[in-house]
């Protein structure tokens, strides 16, 4: 059985297809956030604060960390990156005790971000590109962590999911030839819009289960590119991530304040066995007992439709 | 391509793979419901009024009916439930233009239900049970009608679901020996409460997905059995319909009203491309427009996380 470890300085977190699914903050990521790109620049953590703390109360597993934003000041971000990547993570691990994830295009800060994490985080990420294989797997081997590995290479991101399917195959491969287990690869398969690609919900599924019986990995993904330009976008991403982890997914990367995604994903994981004796599910929805009332207890008997015209 | 059609007076409903998900409307059955059955033994049938507009209105796809009320008057079901049937199914499709289910457990009731409806209504149902078969079966062939199979028989329900498929085999098998061909079966493979067996999920997709590619029939099943007993069933239910869904369910006699249960819907017709150009999900969940603003389209561009880090 496929299991990818990650810990912070005391806690573990086990993906994997017998596990509850992983969710990984992502509030924590100044790209496309203007406000945050401007305090972190400014040297102001407070964003950073209430995320970390934020996510971790609404049920994030780990905490991805992005410093990507690059300063008025300097916008050089192989300089002004590194540091920083430290000083958010060393903020983060000392507000909240949850494995992280260092989210980076920029090797440098991959590195400084690996040697300020505490316990075994996820690295995010490799891609098939030859030199981002050449950059990154070498630090996944020195520093013994699992990493995130998208299914893009050189010829950018292919439509077609057998292309794919095929730079995750390539990916392993490479990790492989530097004694890098499978089990520490979480691959990406990359989910398209689903209003600008008809068939992108299918792709994933199909993917997905290929990744999990063909190369044995477990899988992640930036669940809210599902719904991208459409209206209602927590409905389509509450339906996909049931259906994701229903075709072998066992992470994403998401929004964990959102409670419409979250409570799909609680239900997921009751309905796929991995939340025992439904205790997740019952603590999370438990109704205020009425005087005199008796709780409502989890233990059903068979009935309803059947036994009714029965 | 396996597709199930069933027909009203003016309407056609297809079900099968590629087919939005048909939602059968279950309100109209007085079992449980005490309140109805005094009703109708009075001769009074605006609740059944009131929920065949209402199940219409909310999107059911087919509307059941059930006309099995034990009269204070008359506890035998065999002489009440047959006129019954002919009556509440002449008043439902004089109200609405969808599809019927005759649902009874009484075969004089099912025969006057076929009598009753217009067009190709689903006959609900037979079961691996030798009786069963022999009394309903050539009523299925008579009629020319699809049929659901319930996967109980003489033995009852098996807790196995290798032995629930091996029903369904049986039932497919015999319904071909008279000449009724697998596309007219559409097979319960029984959805048993998560709250009392938890694997009750992962048996149903492991269930479906065989059915689906061995026996080549459509599926149902009695969807809120699933929650049966726990807190919040709207959540659960509304996980367990698009990951059964994606395991190749296409349909379940449920109750049209929930919005939660059909927001689940609509999205995974969406994200499993039968929903094209994203219309009823747009249609759905059309947002106010603004002075000014240009309404959101369907058309997403390729962006979000990777887009953001890359």
């Amino acid at each position: 059985m496929t299991r990818t470890t990650v810990e912070s300085a005391k806690k573990t977190v086990v993906i994997g297809f017998d596990q509850p699914f992983c969710v990984i903050g992502e509030r924590i990521n100044p790209t496309g956030r203007k406000k945050l790109a401007a305090e972190l620049e400014a040297g102001n953590f407070s964003t950073v604060e209430k995320d970390a703390l934020e996510q971790v109360e609404c049920g994030a597993n780990v905490l991805d960390v992005n410093a990507g934003v690059v300063y008025n000041s300097n916008p050089n971000p192989n300089e002004t990156e590194p540091p920083l990547m430290t000083r958010m993570i060393e903020l983060v691990q000392g507000l909240v005790d949850v494995p992280l994830c260092i989210d980076s295009s920029v090797p440098a800060a991959l590195e400084a971000g690996l040697a300020a994490a505490s316990g075994r985080p996820l690295l995010n990420s490799v891609t098939g590109e030859e030199e981002r294989l050449e950059l990154v797997l070498p630090l996944v081997k020195k520093f013994n962590v699992p990493v995130v590995a998208i299914s893009n290479d050189d010829t950018g991101i292919s439509e077609d999911p057998d292309v794919r399917f095929e730079v995750a195959r390539k990916i392993v491969q490479r990790a492989a030839d530097f004694g890098i287990p499978a089990h520490d690869i979480v691959v990406d398969p990359l989910v398209m819009p689903i209003g600008a690609m008809a068939t992108a919900g299918q792709q994933v599924f199909a993917l997905v289960r290929r990744l999990r019986d063909e190369l044995k990995v477990n899988t992640t993904c930036g669940a809210s590119n599902i719904s991208f330009g459409l209206p209602n976008r927590h409905g389509i991403n509450a339906a996909f991530l049931p259906m994701a982890i229903t075709a072998g997914m066992t992470s994403a990367i998401m929004n964990p304040v959102r409670p419409q995604e979250m409570e799909a994903i609680r239900a997921a994981n009751l309905l796929m066995n991995n939340d025992p004796h439904g205790a997740a599910w019952i603590k999370a929805n438990k109704p205020p007992v009425a005087e005199g009332e008796v709780e409502a207890g989890a233990r059903g008997r068979r009935e309803g439709r059947r036994r009714r015209s029965a």
